[in-house]
């Protein structure tokens, strides 16, 4: 009933009912969120034969398209998965209200109070690829963080979205909560439509590749939380414990290589370049990443040539490109021209030297002694990432449910204007927190 | 010197000598710029009588070019106004550091410990119109946040800008601070161009109309802070208390009506529109508003007839339309369509209806029973105000040194690598906030 309803209206009404629905929804409190939460975990569970017999023929069809293994994995939902999923619905669910909370609590003079709130943002769009299981985790973060979401899904993965979206507006009508707060979009062209829609929609998540990425960027007005490049490193410092720096540089470049925050360039300082090299060589090669290095590695280890290029590419495979540096501060410029702000480590025992590094490296994170890896929500301790960022204003890095909501200013008076505190007897304020 | 330098350079080399200043200035504790900011008031004092002597050149010109009168007064610079200007910055000084604030410190594991902490944005990039003071207030204002600035100022006040800007290079140069972080354009070929350097540049601020806002923010990748227009509501409940209402409408309309936070439209419960009206409009002819109704306005009202334009037009002057509503819930719906979600207000002695209305307005600022023009952030008690910002993701609505800054997460471990907290052995994180 109601993806026929939706079927039949076009994009900006669609966006305008979800942004009504979500208005409702923003103003709900806690509870009434995670009982929507808990409902659509429920039809989902109900649903899931369903679910996984559409997952079935977008696998046929995508083998007979002849995907590749990769987009094929993302597509794949099998019943374990899926109960994953399920559970992670029911993870958000116990996350805290981001909605609500106090920031400022201020009398600006007497009976004249301002309180900070956190509210939603309103209305999302989230353009991901092939992987139907981001509809359950991103319906459930957008729902607890009171916003309405427009969802456009892979092509390959058309009939799983939509039965998967069914089952969340089934869960929903059991619930205060208008169905139309989630919305899924299925052709392509819609995708540069949502891109225009700046009067409804309040922020666009982009999850795919970094080029992708960059044409949403470059395609709206709308607010964009996403991230291009994860150009990491790790600088070895002189003073760095080689054991400890060794399994560091192993683990950042090989516990998953194609995440972005994986590094792609090792600097090790001269003083230490060859007993930290020799020793990280071969427990690099054991894990098959190929080395490439500039002319003072190679004077060590017998690599193929690093070129310039390979300073600013993001490899997001098992390649690792190695310089040597003269100190500390080269190694800072190296990276604050070629990173990407993403996250970047130092190993070393000089406390002054990791302070200088923390300090003067221009990143979402900066790391002393541990695997660029840590970088991500989850591990953060904030329960759930919504993404991560590599844009400098706020929300940076690793992105909880705080990325979804924004604040507003609520003052009561009692008839207070401004004019009496303004001119030469102007009233002062009394600016006292509260 | 300085000056001649910076003519010699083009406009990328002149904002990557900002960046590399700008980052020895973000890593100085707050005495050294406090110490800087000092130091550039008393060069200001020094130079007045050179700073008062470009300008009155500068308004000569811009006489014989006959430029408004408006223009002229924010141009014109006398020895009280920079004066004022010069407490200004030593108030700036004054201010809480922003940057260094540890805003989250928690336990991921033993021995590894993750802060988030504030940084500077790096480069602001600051565009404003006539008024040479706007010099003096963002440069202390970037010092103060750690960040480089770059100034294009109006063509009409080259001069001025000129000569205060020699004098801010003048006292950074008995310091600690590189001059460079501070830079001037003065050509409007140069405005273009640096919206292209989002390499270098971290932030736009526009200071200007509306559509040159607009304008800005069409042209350029990088983030800006910057509001489009104002358009703010009072709403006049049926539980309203007349005096107060009468009080509040005139203030919101009249206190500064070129300003951004000034009301455009008053919408009245059907049930109190007479007595409203009748009590407000002399008071609002009094101070020689020009009122227009829709049709249930004007059966009470003999004033000119609101077209369907004027709901969605930012008058700034003193000009006033009036819509008779049904409800609550009527003025809610209008304002979620027409208002410019700058800053909206309800006057009602009814607790239910005001908490409605904050609720349920979509703004940057919700009030009830106090005049619109409280949207500012020296009134909101910040000390200074960046901006005020009509986009939804933070910063929003007045903002202080707090826009002005972004943070960095720093982790700190002892070798520890991800590939322990992953697997079917993984470790768990302890994730405590300590």
């Amino acid at each position: 009933m109601i993806a026929s309803q939706v079927a039949s209206l076009s994009l900006p009404d669609l966006a305008r009912q979800t942004r009504q629905a979500a208005r409702k929804l923003a103003t709900l409190p806690a509870e009434a969120k995670n009982q929507a939460i808990e409902a659509i975990a429920q039809a989902l569970e109900v649903a899931a034969p369903e679910i996984l017999a559409a997952n079935a023929a977008d696998c046929e069809a995508a083998q007979t398209a002849g995907i590749s293994s990769s987009l094929y994995a993302r597509l794949k939902l099998d019943e374990s998965k899926l109960k994953a999923a399920i559970a992670g619905v029911r993870d958000v669910g116990r996350l805290a209200d981001p909605v609500g909370q106090v920031q400022i609590h201020r009398e600006l003079d007497q009976g004249l109070v301002m309180k900070r709130v956190s509210c939603p943002l309103g209305v999302l769009g989230v353009i991901f690829e092939a992987r139907p299981d981001a509809v359950m985790q991103i319906s459930s973060l957008a729902i607890k963080s009171g916003n309405g979401v427009i969802l456009k899904g892979g092509q390959e993965a058309v009939r799983s979205c939509e039965a998967l979206v069914r089952a969340i507006h089934t869960g929903l009508a059991q619930t205060e909560i208008d169905p139309a707060v989630v919305q899924l979009l299925t052709t392509r062209e819609e995708t540069l439509e949502l891109l225009k829609l700046d009067q409804y929609v309040d922020l666009i998540i982009p999850r795919g590749s970094n080029s992708f990425v960059r044409f949403v960027q470059d395609n709206t007005r709308i607010p964009v939380l996403g991230h291009a490049d994860g150009i990491c490193h790790l600088y070895v410092d002189k003073g760095a414990d080689i054991r400890k720096a060794v399994a560091i540089a192993v683990d950042s470049k090989t516990q998953y290589p194609a995440a972005c925050n994986a590094i792609e360039t090792l600097l090790v300082h001269k003083d230490i370049a060859s007993e930290f090299l020799l020793g990280a060589t071969s427990a690099l090669q054991a894990k098959n990443v190929e080395l490439r290095g500039d002319d003072r590695t190679r004077a060590i280890l017998n690599i193929a040539a690093a070129t310039e290029a390979d300073w600013s590419t993001e490899y997001s495979d098992l390649i690792l490109s190695i310089k040597v540096v003269d100190d500390l501060a080269a190694a800072i410029d190296h990276i604050n021209t070629y990173g990407s702000r993403h996250t970047e480590a130092i190993a070393t025992e000089d406390p002054k030297a990791a302070a200088q590094f923390l300090a003067e490296v221009d990143a979402a994170g900066v790391y002393q002694n541990c695997s660029t890896r840590f970088a991500d929500g989850f591990r953060y301790g904030f329960g759930a990432e919504v993404g991560i960022s590599t844009q400098k204003m706020p929300p940076r890095g690793p992105v909880g449910l705080e990325g979804l909501v924004t604040y507003k200013y609520e003052i009561t008076g009692d008839g207070h204007i401004a004019a009496t505190y303004a001119g030469p007897d102007a009233k002062p304020f009394t600016h006292r927190d509260l």
